[in-house]
């Protein structure tokens, strides 16, 4: 049998715990581990019983042993380490948002570009849940009919602050922290996934509610966002097919997120109603009722052994997209006699550091909606742009292209 | 026992047919009905007993035997019917949402001003549902906490197009139809009802997703919306009690509607979360939990063989609370000796023409938001301005007098 990429892991959160078991199963050999201390990378490492760990990037990036890394450490490390990583040959998976603004993504975008024989791929693991990818196959089928009238999505989950560390990234916006990156960058991913749109325009309301928490008080605040309302306008196709046909206005969308631990059970829900019908994902399942016609169940998720149960850190539809992205994966390495060959098809649906950045314009027009309390138009940077550090430069390029 | 006072109703609408044995319930007597043409009148008339009927307004508000009127007809009818019905004098309770336009609403006002020892109150029934009442009352205590975070709404309800005579207001969005003037504004007044705070920016998306029917097809096209989602900041005290203190942001509120007959079943939800806990009412019971401790039913809505429940054109909780209005206009009335003669304290929660006025003005931010793509101050009309009909120096005037 053939010998998967070796892997090393940047990062010591919760969710380094959840992926490594995740790896191993799918037949990964998880190599080193990065820690942002020497002494939080030595107690994972111990943890896990990953042989090799170390407080130092290119200790992990240039080992001969390390194929692929996951980059799962703080959004500000994102590009720094992925364009490394890139430059010296090694696939890159790296958690969402993909770095704290635009213009990191957009590195992370060129670096790709630059060596596209590796793989470099966004973890956006909704789009591997099932009953995502059946509803996509439903609406490119007219479930809902040609005429699409809304998307809706709502989300309600228990808090992100991680204070295992205390005071951290999770606790500070300006570092990536908050509902919008960590939970609003999946879903405005998803809804590209989707529908095979862009969004053009947008409109939203971010807040903190819970500044304090038991224990950041006192002159430390949260200014990670809790909550967040918004409203897109999806426009811009992305590919060959999308759900808009014609001339069709926009396709409104309506996201409502809201993190707390006071909330009450994790609780996600996706609905898409047009013409003749409507489809929607709840938890892990997929149901779908046509005009005139009774609710029907097009996929139950089944609870299965080889899938754990979703804990508070990972709820269980994101668990169950990252394994089946993980799986994914595999097949990708699996089809090649070359240790760190690999083929595209099965990873071909992945977000691709390009979704990353324009998930990221769509946070910053965001942040920018609800800071003026106005609709503002997706800016998406181009890679010919000389300045990108300064906005004013990258406005009015933009805006010259799209008037 | 006290004969009650005698009712003329203006509609010949299904609520109508609903209302009519309610009033009976409690004891009053209906005594006459007005209908757009003699035959739909004598139709409903006839149907419902009621002894006299007429397609003139006049011949119902000079009978000697009228003592009150209920405004059930299409809104652009609300003002001239009421205005003239105060000045014959007549105790008037009238439909949401008060008129077509704020200009009609102003009216309203001025005129319940001019004749104080009248009745003069808006059908916003849900103020009178237990649920309603009794969460007001858990706000007022404290139960969330004293900081507010939010209050969210949900409501999904079928169809609000009356089909039964073919093209009528119904469809209309000019003539007073559609989801924001039918449901949103019962939300609006609710809001204000249960916080004390009025809302003095809006931002509003609202939409006619089906703009045709079964019967409405062709040329005629439904403008009516059918959708609508805003966000309301609730500053402005409208009295001594409020849920802001001291220099508190502006309470955020979140709102979704949308109404159809492929949408599912009627579904309302109403969420207000706090510091302390949160509070929700979903049909007409109440829920609470405080942080840290378990949901518990704070009201019950036990279904009565007083109460019937809710069908497709009056959901249960607008029926229930449509009861419970009348039971108190009974009880105003009931305490004192002259048939005419009332008392405030049993209505004294109920909706007045202001607040039918300041609903207006929401509506008519909303709705300029929805059309600029923008957020908009409520600007509640004056009644000293002297030129309500134009909009410019309506506008100017209220600018200088909140720059």
């Amino acid at each position: 049998m053939k010998m998967l990429p070796g892997i090393g892991v940047f990062g010591t959160g919760s969710v380094v715990r959840i992926i490594v078991p995740f790896l191993r199963a799918k037949g990964f050999v998880v190599v080193a581990i990065w820690g942002r201390t020497p002494a939080s990378a030595q107690q994972v490492a111990k943890e896990l019983s990953i042989p090799f760990y170390t407080s130092k990037v290119d200790e992990v990036l240039l080992r001969k042993d390390v194929d692929l890394i996951f980059v799962l450490c703080s959004p500000h490390l994102h590009a720094q380490i992925s364009v490394k990583a890139l430059g010296i040959g090694k696939h890159v998976l790296c958690d969402r948002p993909a770095g704290i603004c635009q213009n990191d993504a957009l590195k992370m975008v060129k670096a790709s570009q630059y060596y596209p024989s590796l793989i470099s791929i966004v973890n956006h693991s909704l789009r591997f849940l099932p009953a995502f990818t059946m509803m996509r196959k439903c609406l490119r089928d007219n479930y809902v009919g040609k005429r699409i009238d809304l998307c809706d999505v709502r989300i309600r989950i228990s808090s992100l602050i991680d204070e295992t560390e205390g005071y951290d990234w999770t606790c500070d916006e300006r570092m990536g922290g908050g509902i919008l990156t960590l939970v609003g960058s999946h879903v405005i991913d998803l809804l590209s996934f989707l529908t095979g749109l862009r969004a053009t325009r947008v409109h939203g309301v971010i807040r903190t509610f819970e500044s304090e928490t038991a224990r950041v008080q006192g002159i430390r605040r949260v200014t990670a966002p809790d909550f967040a309302t918004f409203q897109l306008e999806l426009g811009g196709p992305i590919n060959d097919y999308n759900l808009l046909t014609g001339d069709r206005a926009p396709l409104l969308v309506t996201v409502q997120l809201m993190s707390s631990n006071q909330a009450g059970a994790f609780n996600q829900e996706l609905v898409i109603t047009g013409e003749a019908g409507a489809l929607w994902v709840k938890g892990g399942d997929l149901h779908g009722r046509r005009n005139n016609a009774k609710e029907e169940c097009l996929y139950l998720d089944v609870e299965d052994l080889e899938n754990p149960t979703g804990n508070e850190s990972l709820p269980r539809p994101y668990m169950k997209g990252l394994l089946k992205m993980v799986g994914a994966l595999r097949e990708a390495f699996q089809s090649v006699e070359d240790r760190r060959g690999w083929v595209k098809e099965p990873v071909a649906d992945a977000a691709t550091f390009q979704d990353g950045q324009y998930v990221q314009a769509v946070m910053e027009a965001l942040r920018k909606s609800s800071r003026h309390m106005s609709w503002e138009r997706v800016i998406l940077a181009d890679e010919e742009e000389q300045d990108l550090n300064n906005p004013l430069l990258t406005r009015a390029a933009a805006m010259l292209r799209h008037p």
